[in-house]
């Protein structure tokens, strides 16, 4: 092809890429024209590997970032004080966290206390999901709550399903229920390639917590 | 075993769920006790999933609330406004968001163009990352900057390997090389289970951007 030679009869390299990448960028807009609906989304972090809360805080952000009003529950987490609920405490900003878990059901050691405490993150996340002021709700570490049915997952999907139609609500987890990746709209699974704790490293702050 | 009975003899699901945690929190401690390693981690967030450079701004809010400073530079990232980066500009926090991409390739459809786009970010990193002052550098997408051999594969990893001690640093984007894994502390894969783009969804405001 001519225009993917340069004067010498030499390939030019710059020529081809400006040549593919015109036809990655048609194939974009033509998937990008059929993309048209308007909707609040159901988005599962899940897995194993790092990220699956993280993640959700930097939807927080980007969500903050173009003027929305964010929710948050902590299903697990409550035990130790973190950098992201420093972080949303000393901000005034449209977002409501609450840290109602009181660490992983190994360090509590009873399961009815276990139920009680999922119970009241549940009542919290529906009295957030349902007030209309909130554009986005972190629902986080539910699917651990649910997969050892401290909270259960018919109600959960009950819920998402009556949810107003531009809410988002963002769950994360390992072991996300299949209803629950049945229903969503967006699941990233979190895959563990490498981590540091297996190799002597101490969870680190600002990093881990 | 006599604690898992109840006082009719039937099994105590509550007495078993104890035991089991009990073991579950000593294996824990175990390994916690062996992890000791102070050290400022190289973690690698790749995989064609979301949430990539979302759990890195995650990252960036968790060390932000620990008292950290952050340095941020988007090497593809610039061609539209996002979320994260209103977010950053408009509150008065120690983190330095350096967004140098002009979009993706085959928006610029110009690899001498995109090359010299990526050494000017690559600039800026290795600037943050030698300012003694910044505890995490985040490098966004750089790893697509690398695999299109935009910057050299050998400067990043010659430039992680004498990193100060402390510094953490996230790079984030698909196909991350194996030469960067290798010498990682922490890789997660973001795997897509489901993506709402191919279901007819717009890019949704406050998720995507």
């Amino acid at each position: 092809m001519n225009s993917a030679n340069d004067v010498n009869g030499e390939r030019d390299v710059n020529q081809e890429h400006k040549a593919k990448m015109v036809r990655i960028n048609e194939a974009a807009d033509r998937k990008l024209a059929k993309a048209t609906i308007e909707k609040g989304l159901v988005i599962v972090h899940t897995g194993a590997g790092k990220g699956k809360s993280t993640a959700a805080f930097g939807m927080a952000i980007r969500a903050l970032g173009q003027g929305m009003k964010v929710g948050i529950v902590q299903f697990i987490k409550g035990a130790i004080p973190t950098g992201e609920a420093a972080f949303f405490a000393k901000l005034d900003l449209p977002v409501e966290m609450h840290t109602l878990g009181e660490g992983f059901t190994w360090k509590t050691q009873d399961r009815e206390r276990d139920i009680a405490t999922a119970e009241k993150g549940w009542q919290k996340a529906v009295e957030l999901m349902r007030d209309p002021s909130f554009d986005m709700v972190i629902l986080d570490e539910l699917n651990i709550a649910t997969k050892y049915d401290y909270v259960s997952i018919t109600r959960v999907i009950e819920e998402l399903k009556q949810k107003r139609q531009m809410l988002h609500v963002v769950l994360t987890g390992r072991n996300a229920s299949p209803e629950l990746i049945e229903i969503a709209d967006l699941v990233s699974e979190m895959k563990v390639i490498k981590h540091p704790y297996g190799h002597g490293v101490k969870p680190q702050r600002g990093v881990e917590f």
